[in-house]
């Protein structure tokens, strides 16, 4: 495709494809009101743009893997993955978007790893989104892996340089890994927790990705409802959780 | 609970609550921007409402129907239903609201009729959704049925005034039976399908109901992307057509 028209690569074409038709768009979903109002048409800068969103349980959130098709809703699960599809299908019906899901439950990095040719850089994004790191410590805890935050950022280090190498136009969005406190979550969770949070920054950081504050959008949830009311495990989101990520994700790929 | 302060029955009340913070959640979802900016908190207007949506495979959407609870995705599907949902109860996360999903695929306004006391009148919600009809013709149309326009409208009538009798207060929205030009559909759908959208209107009037111009939205679509991209078989829409519904609902709710 046309790089200079259509490539939606640039984090700059994401932004501006994410304000087209704005003021109408805001009624339909994720966007500010005051974007909305700023916007410009300018939607062929994503014409044809693939979007994948990888990751663990909370990407995957039910989905059949069967379907392997793009713009399945079978295929996209109830989670975040399914709520932001719907959205920019619908908001970009010329464009020709290609959306796909393909997180799996309890994935971790070395997961992804494994399955990453297929499961990703096969299916060529132009926008690729991860959301991993809870299985990493979770699954440590329940004595089932023996991963450290050190291990952890190499391997998601390691990840993202073999997915520019092959896919060096691929604009990344990292999402921040989030936990609530309730349900699975304790205080044997911290101080490590945060701190593969932060090792997952700096992952987003030199790779030069855009990064979405996850866990800052439930802190904020939890001064207006329970930390169940969220996620009732503290990792899985609700209806409600899965809402406030797509708002987060899209918000976070807009600035 | 206090009819004063906290009923969300009078058509005023949702829409006034639609707009609770609203430059925030015209971030988050379906409201315009205009109505978001105008906004005034008054959330405890919907504060322990029940929404249910009821109809066909279009509100179904694949749920899990031995999934009973409120707020639960998997007893939501992957349709309109799930993104309404998801959108209100992240955006009004004090409120306590309780949303169910009782739509079952093949339904006619009969079997609503047979099965109205479980699934609808025990639930006892304060705002309730209806999406009825495309079944209505489309079996008459395979011969497995022999309901009329006239049946149609009378059933209808019957299924509210029932409604209404048991529940006084709650809130009625009627929505547009629609179809798109591919797939199943064909000319033999008209003109009785569009004498049967008008009987679905004329029923939403004598209710005194909100409603929702799916058909007219749908129109707008084929504008911009081929039938088929909004529902592939012309009956049951894909995740851009769901999506599409959501915004046209929140807006009819709130106009």
């Amino acid at each position: 495709m046309n790089e200079q028209k259509n490539s939606p690569l640039s984090r700059r074409a994401v932004i501006k494809g994410s304000l087209a038709t704005g003021a109408f768009w805001a009624t339909q979903g994720l966007l500010s009101s005051d974007v909305a109002a700023a916007g410009q048409p300018v939607v062929e800068k994503i014409k044809n743009a693939t979007i994948l969103f990888q990751g663990d349980s909370i990407t995957d959130a039910g989905r059949n893997r069967r379907n392997k098709g793009p713009n399945n809703a079978g295929a996209f699960g109830r989670g975040y993955p399914f709520l932001l599809a719907s959205y920019l299908l619908a908001k970009y019906p010329k464009e020709q978007l290609k959306i796909f899901n393909r997180g799996i439950s309890g994935n971790k990095v070395p997961d992804l790893d494994k399955r990453w040719q297929a499961d990703c850089i096969d299916i060529k994004p132009d926008v690729l989104s991860i959301l991993i790191g809870v299985n990493d410590i979770w699954h440590k805890l329940n004595g089932r892996y023996k991963g450290t935050v050190e291990s952890y950022e190499e391997g998601f280090n390691a990840l993202l340089s073999r997915t520019k190498e092959a896919l060096p136009k691929t604009k990344l969005v990292i999402c921040e890994p989030f936990v609530l406190r309730c349900g699975a979550i304790n205080d044997k969770w911290f101080p490590e927790f945060t701190q593969r949070k932060e090792a997952a920054k700096r992952v987003a950081q030199k790779a030069g990705a855009i990064w979405v504050p996850f866990q800052e959008a439930f802190d904020e949830g939890v001064k207006s409802a329970p930390p169940k009311y969220w996620a009732g495990d503290g990792v899985h989101p609700s209806m409600a959780g899965h809402a406030l990520m797509a708002k987060t994700w899209i918000e976070a790929v807009k600035v």
